[in-house]
């Protein structure tokens, strides 16, 4: 029944795979092509049934696709890219390659629908730029943010954003029961949060949680102007009340707090907002692996392939 | 071969059977009265060797003894603690009752030494508080954090800070795998936060991790004067590592971050301080029931009693 | 475009919001009333879109809708069902009211379809006995199984199975990092697994596993004959496996062993059969949750109204 | 103040670091040599107070202590075990080089105390044997159970088990939340629990916890003659209280059942007995690394060097 196709190269890591379970649920797209990112690895049974069959890398085959989804590691992406493009396929790249560059879109799709409309090459938000933008854009775009102190950025991530090969890091024995904080002050993601958030004024930390999926980000912002906490954080709530509306993905509480559990497994950002002494405390959560990662990536995929924007992940 | 006696009262809990565990190593203590808060509560059998049995509330039993440990609920302790003191019998009290209080020494140890030696009622911080005021408190004192924007102190904990009590909040299908903050703006440790360290100028947030014990603390700060925050990271660094270098408890590294699994089990915290952007991030990590609680008791019960301080805690 | 609709009563705990949230994917059948099994509460909100508001007890609605399915406690359901039942309605009850009685069809799907298209009450089967009896029946209808000796249904379920309620035994603290036998000889589904069994010559033990879904039971059986464990473990393979070729939810394993992540959030079993020594080692996992309460619900829901089987459960 | 030392060989592994950690709080051994099982590994600090540095293999350095242990890995371990024997030095050997073998004294301690006396080697136990043989050997030995059918030894074990190194296996999103059987017929702990039972009427399988530590084994057995399960099971509980009466880390439960956190971090082994239709279901639960691994380890070199038995593990 599906009249549009796509390929997932690097499909059998989690977000590739979380494509692949979201595209089994998607009336009118499947993913007809499922690769590794390497030529040399023997092809791996579907795991879910309307699954393809995991296959080796093949480029050739991009050209029997209407999209191309890269969920390749970072930094080999780029080629494959630049040659899904020159096939004319409209191409998703969930990794990092092209998240600095103006070769492709910044697919944040709540803030860059028109440009999504016409893009050829997308490259899919980081997962927590994506949990730290989303509430901070709308705030900044209304100067609701005082800058003279730096916007602080504490996020929390479940191992699942580590990527699925074993490592020391991934072992049961050091995420079990216990926590930690890594990449103080020299974190890959630092770049692209100052760069979509148009400001080098945030401060951006992220911990490891010992859970699998879910990213939880605690922002501390400063209000402008003479205000109180308490008024600032009530107009920066309406602020994004207004904005998000009429947007399927994003919620935000009118009171209460969002908890990893209210989002996993769909592609939602939840989000609140409370005083807290002079400052405005902001928490937004989104699952990693879905708004963060491959439900982002679908979600971009629906525009650029002109089909209903929420397909596949209600 | 104990030389001292000690009562717990409120030894059912996670603190108390923590006091009884750390005290049956302990070879100048021994718990020789443990206690409910409650006065209808049947008798439970010791749960380790050399552990008393635990029975219901009788507070002439506390003259037998030669200190007090209370454990009870908050405002459950005060009465009971000035009936120890009646008696003559130093007493720490590890609820919040005396936190706020003249009446009592607060018993942060590594920076209440003189008082802690004459003191008959030691008010036992919060296990939160423990984890801001330790690396706090000797920057503060050096004015080595600029405080025209707040500090942020962004905290994880662990379950066990939230009791026994069987309740929706600590129903394993909403912890694990979970992750949210809580108290925003209105948690009870702000003022004890604020009175110990000597400012208001201090945002605090805690949060439930999935996992059983420990607490980690990000806490940011603004260096003082024109400085960069590489150069002020060295600065605090280097002042809480001599602050802290004969303390057997407090560990400052030179790099690295702390993680849960360091201090879990011990009495210690672990601090890592490292620049990040215009801030310093500062990172402190204890045993939300050891340093946190039943560790930093003991080790306060010691000074009361003569005791080597370290007793029982190494 | 849903034709039919049903309700739900006892929407609030575990099951039934599972069965609401898999009602949201279902095309042809919809919950247009949830309930309590409470006359008393308060109305809850939805948690997903298209889900009902959750209200408290109303028998009278239940004359609104084509089925409905009761997840209340054990002992609630019976008075609800014939209620139910007097209005015309097919109900199928996931508590265990009438699973030991002849007034229901007992609704283990892939053995009762003949019964089921013609039922009006289905009592559905409780998650140990669906993770025992569906490997167990064709083995034993073919005589492939030696009674001399007990069968050992050795079972282990993640703590969903113990319900929403907060107490001593699901608080986190008594979960996790934790493991243990409980009701061993006593345990409510024994009977339940011997009455459609049709032998008593099964020995049950179930044990709580630190996780939140999922149901791995090892099942111990004897060869019949003079045959060898490594033949009599290919032919109860082969009878397994022919046995349930068509079936949709069924796999049964060439080799391998069936993990409890290869099921959760689905409606399948997986079963896989090794020799061991001189006993058959057979192992089957389901979702508690899923083929072991609600997604097995909605199956049998599917055929007493005459909708695809698989609807809503792929 | 010890007076005796000990060398570690694998000091840098789960079993080994334990008994660097046991050690801690021996007064009458310390560890004064710990190096890796390999000869190119750099130095490794201390991770707690009074623990050695973790240096590389160098076996001169073994004729400077009184005892050895070995931590390595299964077939590393014999060669280093001859040389410090040839040295004199009484030596535990941590893995299953030598649990078939005649060379050695098999070390399940409470069973072997008269050949632990006179031996030079000791093969330490594994962790399933260990939990299985110590409830079953008395029962085999008072002709309690029958053996016309086998036994069945169903463990579980949290991942520890697995060693520390990284694997998919291991990895965190592997592990949590999940279950299974492995090595089912296969398991290498088969023919050591056979040979040291005595009878290979045993159909051993182990699982895989979502947990770290700890081991819990589920036993069906069958009564000898016409007697009922439920008398059967007195006598067998009658029996193993008489036989460890005495012992300071066998408990033998009146009711109830063991759960891993009873037992974890210690050296006990705890048991219970239960009636089951017209079996018998033993459960014990010992902590992997302790009585499993390296407390038990301790416990047999506390004898080989005659130090009180129970030093280093209350």
């Amino acid at each position: 029944m599906s009249s549009r196709t796509c390929a997932i190269v690097g499909a059998s890591g989690y977000t590739g795979r979380e494509l692949l379970r979201l595209l089994t649920h998607h009336s009118g797209l499947a993913a007809t092509v499922a690769m590794t990112a390497r030529p040399d690895t023997d092809p791996a049974p579907p795991r879910l049934p309307h699954e393809p069959t995991v296959d080796r890398l093949d480029l050739d085959r991009l050209a029997t696709v209407d999209g191309v989804f890269l969920c390749t590691p970072h930094g080999a992406a780029a080629t494959i890219a630049r040659h899904a493009i020159a096939l004319g396929k409209p191409t998703v790249d969930l990794s990092a390659d092209f998240r600095l560059s103006d070769e492709a879109v910044y697919g944040l799709t709540e803030h860059k629908r028109d440009e999504l409309a016409a893009a050829q090459l997308v490259a899919n938000p980081g997962c927590y730029p994506t949990s730290i933008l989303l509430p901070l854009l709308p705030l900044l775009a209304e100067s609701l943010i005082g800058l003279a102190a730096p916007i602080v950025a504490d996020s929390k991530s479940g191992v699942s954003g580590a990527g699925k090969a074993a490592s020391e890091r991934t072992h049961f024995g050091n995420v079990h029961e216990n926590f930690l904080a890594y990449g103080v002050g020299t974190h890959r993601h630092t770049p692209e949060i100052h760069r979509h958030a148009g400001t080098e004024r945030i401060v951006f930390t992220p911990h490891l949680l010992p859970a699998f999926r879910g990213i939880l980000s605690t922002i501390y912002v400063t209000p402008t102007g003479a205000t109180t906490a308490e008024h600032a954080a009530k107009s920066m709530r309406d602020c994004l009340a207004t904005r998000y509306a009429q947007e399927p993905f994003v919620t935000v509480y009118a009171d209460g707090q969002p908890e990893l559990c209210c989002v996993q497994h769909t592609n939602e950002c939840h989000i609140a907002v409370a005083a807290s002494g002079p400052l405005v405390v902001i928490t937004a959560a989104i699952d990693n692996l879905g708004k963060g990662a491959a439900g982002q990536a679908l979600q971009n995929m629906n525009l650029l392939l002109d089909l209903p924007e929420t397909a596949g992940l209600l």
